[in-house]
């Protein structure tokens, strides 16, 4: 594994993973948050697409691996505590939810502090992809 | 402490935190990346206003307190696993970041595998609010 100074740079927590957000480039929607250990993270920058440490299966996720969707990596940003990374990706059929929405982020908070709820607001979309064929 | 529904609904980790990501509304910019408890998230929707709880001060953090940059909510959305959530805010003095910065992740990755480095893409920026003097 690369042991690149940048790769030294980043505040890795005690499991050794750092939170990324993944946010579609050409809309500036935020598509999905997700985690990276130091070799997800190498392998992300080798083949320029997402790649993930999934947390509960405990193993590297390249993202889209099984749908299809993969995530092409345009721009790749670190923050002030040097903690967190924003990928700018371009998403390959443009859905990065597992159940079929462009955005991870589909529950809208409706209502207020005692009697609001989580409301879902966004569609399941057809895969961009698909629709080419 | 409220124990409303949407708040149970909300996945918890083992240390009863929930990342959040803070998005610009008017920009879709992704400016901060902090965390919340149940309090904090129960005061964020009590006052409109961002807190998060500071895991290194080890308390509630209503963001802007010292700086008067303060982050206006203006809609909160929860991911598929629920487990992550999304403020779209409107962000106060246009700064939200400590070092004086529109966002947090200024520092955009540059090179490859093993020459690459973070550099700092964004300046500093005059408070907003003080330029209406």
């Amino acid at each position: 594994m690369s042991s690149a100074r940048w790769l030294n740079k980043v505040k890795w927590d005690d499991q050794g993973l750092v939170p990324v957000i993944a946010q579609e480039a050409i809309t500036n929607d935020v598509l999905m948050f997700a985690w990276m250990n130091r070799e997800a993270l190498t392998k992300t920058v080798e083949t320029g697409e997402a790649v993930y440490w999934s947390r509960s299966r405990k193993k590297l996720w390249h993202k889209g691996e099984e749908s299809g969707h993969f995530q092409k990596v345009l721009e790749m940003r670190l923050d002030c505590d040097e903690d967190v990374v924003l990928l700018k990706i371009e998403q390959v059929g443009g859905i990065a939810c597992h159940t079929g929405r462009h955005s991870c982020f589909f529950q809208k908070f409706d209502g207020s502090l005692n009697d609001g709820d989580w409301v879902t607001a966004d569609p399941i979309v057809d895969d961009l992809d698909s629709t080419h064929l």
